[in-house]
């Protein structure tokens, strides 16, 4: 049984505190800490089984029970604190990113050095029902060696271009998802990125200095192409698909939706919308994404999205921003950190 | 927030203790009960959050805290706890069936008249996003009137000849859901019965007295022809579809799989398999009736499964034995009780 | 190549001629025969490149050079000039039914007694891509022994009560197809029918004494139940599925399209209805009906839908007919011929 | 009625044979000539009703009773054809590339220039169901302004080195018609290229200086971005698939296969590979666009496939080239001819 501390109450810190409580039997949530914690946040916690709740994180870190530490505060914090969980000697679960300064994820990477502490990158699409089993094809040999990958990735709604403005940009606020999945499916990392994009959604986001759309091309080591295609905004609801084509054949994944309800009428067959908002689109993959770490830390093993896998994701956001603005193809290497 | 009370911690037992445990928030499950009741499971259900365990579900009859009673118990004890668990001024929700005599059943129904307590059975497939779904589609009025009305239910493996034995049969423990199930999309009870059947999986089935194979046809009280094909296997796991065509068109369901992967090779484009077993494929449905009991009790609103729900199935599959029997159709109003 | 004769310039002989003239490149197609034969339809009949265009069907019959007739004429002169047509030394294509009167198909059965002619009934619908397939994969042993054959069949739109009132009743106009399919999937004959039928879609159907929505179960000669619906009228449009379930598996199909395109919009995930109109759907088949009765003929192989087939679905739709009226499961065996 | 003459007897021509012979009511097809004309050609053609074969194409020329011409000879043959066809005064169906000389296309462009003839140019997937049923989508409004295209086009078998080393390169030889169903389907011609391509299939591919495995980013005049895959070896066979992502949803279609069936086993659930081969894929699409192209002269309309649409594809496939070759995003600006 792993106690676990929570640092960040907000959208993502209830997913993984409902996921811990109800579905990951060997870990036990003992504090929450939040900033802003309030008393309805304070009421659910408890009714949730939470022991202890806290405005001040370092109760989290400075506890001897607390073995691990869950960081889903705001994005500019995961890497101080990470910086403090593991000085504090705390296996840790850092949210994604670990930071946009490629020098403050070394930093991370530094700390971990040498240390036989877990830490894991919050890419919960790796634990997905979907994704994994794409892998698992592709694991199996069922589809040979990889050619050609490609990832569709479009969210519902667009961010307001407030949002935009602080979010780092479309790749590594968005992309990001899809950039670790391209490594995931493909077994190594990106070599070359070669970026199409455009405002297409919504004006406002290219008055933040953001792209809407985009179409991105990756050579990856192994000698296979990626293509990923986003959009911020699809009609029809959250868009998440993945095909691994190679030389024994393909291994492709559609939408999840929340009925296999078919609708014959005289106006045509009509099924059901993807599930549109990541959270219900994610539920399950959030409690796995926990669950394994969980795990690694008990059979001391190593975590499966690690501090490594937290920075290549931001290494290619960069490049794919450096691929814009220079309107050419960008290599890994050519991204200095 | 209801207290609630478990009689029988068998497999149903747990599954409900674990639905509300983690997923039914204005719940709390005291005690539980069984006659079997070991230190494993005394571990398994502290572990799971519940304060009592007891050979003796008079513990939990007698308890004034606990309002509600989940009756898991073996069938033929369905029926009297059900008797007791009403003289005691508890809600109940019963397991399916209620009892295969009709007499006894109908004492159930007695003991509730005029009474405010809540009643309801197990037909958890009504609560299945699928199903329900489909339900939904005809309450819009997406179907028109119902005409046809088409279930096919598959098991992944045939029981035991032994088990058959003492089962009650097929209709009774197997179609029984699919008795409710065209009830609930029918919008209304059947009239008359026809079976068709065969032993074509196991002779053992057939020595044992029962059919393993059958097709059921089913005039519904609005005019609707329903039918029913059942199967004690089905090669390629659990299969559990539904259709309801009208004058308007036709709303219909295909199984769950585990993952949307779709395999292309040069052997052909191949999907899962629907999930095999009943516990992993109706997960949900089983949180969902336990919710929507809870819900009925706080709010108090009828049950959407109630003890007249309980008893139309057993009536219909005494009408389907029956028309085995005798081979022809056979009236529902034939079958006293 | 065959030389050939149509008799019958009506719809399907319109079909049959335009796939002698295109599609059957060893056929050559010299007269038509039609006794309202018109300008408009010789002209037709020109343009395809037949030689000759007749009122009188003896012409054909009593053409030395002409092999094979292709009996497209009124249902009740299909016996009589299949008859004839047999006595003048001529193979015979003959569009379904043969007759509604068993002692009339009798009487084209014994004509063929010792000849060595071909005589082939228009079930085009084995021959049908979708159909032809789940046959083949049947016959491959895919499925193992069949246990459970289903046929859904609606058509989009009904006759007209008239029609209805000259047709021979819904069993033996609509469901005849269906009957051999059943017969045709399951590789034997049906021992038993029950039907249990309504009348849902036009009353005037009713008053004309015929229903318009049904439900058939059949037990066949290998053990398998087989069962059967039916609807004058799916709001969707043509209604053709099939599915055969064995002790391996099951071999299903579903409808044709006129293409794969599907719509992703705000309002759900619509792909196209199926083909609405029998000629559309079933082009394909019809050609290589004729195909391959003119092949028999070279070959002097026996045809693929004999006689015999064309007897026995007829006997299923009288069987069908005496189910409705006496209200219970009839044998085929009760029906005298 | 339009005369036509048809120049190259190989397979296409012969596959242009058959449709005008079975399926263009309004063509007859009087000489067909091939250089390489045989008694076994010959012998087909006179069994599908042509009149004439010669082994010299100016027979066709020269003969006034012909107005309009195919010309399915090799390559290097089409744009002096076209040239000699234009100026005897006949309409034009060229197989494509016109050329793949940029300055020769010009020459033909030129000839049209303020004639009355009709010239089309035979990118028959336009005419196909499923694309044109996208197309049909797109124009109907239902995707809102296109701002993602997506097409997939995988071959089931490599060519040979040898054929290759002749063909013009992967670009010119197989994206070719990808390029064209790009500007179909975008309704506007592409600004700019860029190419990710590789050699995964065969290595003698890359020895014959040509690339087996791409991923192409266009961006397009009106905003679009598009990306078409490419492999020259798909195990599972022929894929051809299109996507239309818009401001108001999605249109797309999937393969086409022999047929419907689904095989559920144990093993899983299985559906057909799509249909394997180009001829029996887009049999139906070669019929469409001649009965188009004679439809065009019948009623002095413009082609739906001009002499333009001959020559964008091919600009396209250059600025390709030049995309690998300086390893950069191309200008089709830069294109000069």
């Amino acid at each position: 049984m792993v106690t676990v501390g929570i640092i960040g109450a907000g959208r993502i810190g209830k997913v993984h505190t409902r996921s811990i409580c109800n579905f990951v039997h060997n870990a036990k949530l003992k504090t929450v800490a939040d900033p802003f914690m309030n008393e309805e946040t304070e009421k659910w916690l408890k009714d949730m089984g939470v022991q202890n709740t806290t405005k001040d994180y370092h109760e989290i870190l400075n506890d001897p029970e607390i073995q691990a530490v869950l960081i889903c505060s705001s994005t500019d914090t995961h890497s101080p604190i990470s910086l403090e969980a593991i000085a504090a000697g705390k296996h840790v679960f850092c949210e994604k990113p670990i930071d946009h300064d490629l020098g403050r994820i070394r930093e991370v990477l530094k700390a971990l050095e040498g240390s036989s502490l877990k830490y894991q990158v919050g890419f919960n699409r790796r634990f997905d029902h979907n994704f994994a089993a794409v892998k698992q094809a592709v694991l199996d040999g069922k589809v040979g060696d990889p050619h050609i990958i490609r990832i569709t990735s479009r969210d519902p709604e667009p961010p307001s271009p407030a949002y935009v403005a602080v979010s780092g940009g479309m790749f590594l606020d968005m992309t990001i998802h899809d950039f670790d999945m391209v490594r995931f499916l493909a077994g190594c990392d990106a070599e070359e990125i070669y970026v199409q994009s455009a405002v297409l959604v919504d004006p406002g986001i290219g008055e933040a200095g953001d792209v809407d759309t985009a179409v991105i091309t990756l050579k990856m080591a192994n000698g296979a192409i990626a293509v990923i295609d986003n959009s911020r905004r699809a009609a029809y609801g959250y868009d998440q698909r993945a095909e691994v084509f190679g030389s024994k054949g393909m291994a492709a994944t559609s939408n999840d939706t929340a009925s296999s309800l078919v609708l014959s009428t005289a106006e045509g067959i009509t099924g059901e919308k993807p599930l549109y908002f990541f959270l219900e689109r994610y539920t399950e993959s959030f409690a796995k994404e926990i669950t394994c770490f969980i795990d690694s830390i008990e059979n001391d093993t190593p975590t499966l999205v690690g501090a490594e896998d937290g920075l290549k994701p931001v290494l290619m956001g960069i490049a794919a921003k450096k691929s814009v603005e220079e309107h050419r193809p960008v290599k890994l290497s050519e991204i200095v950190y």
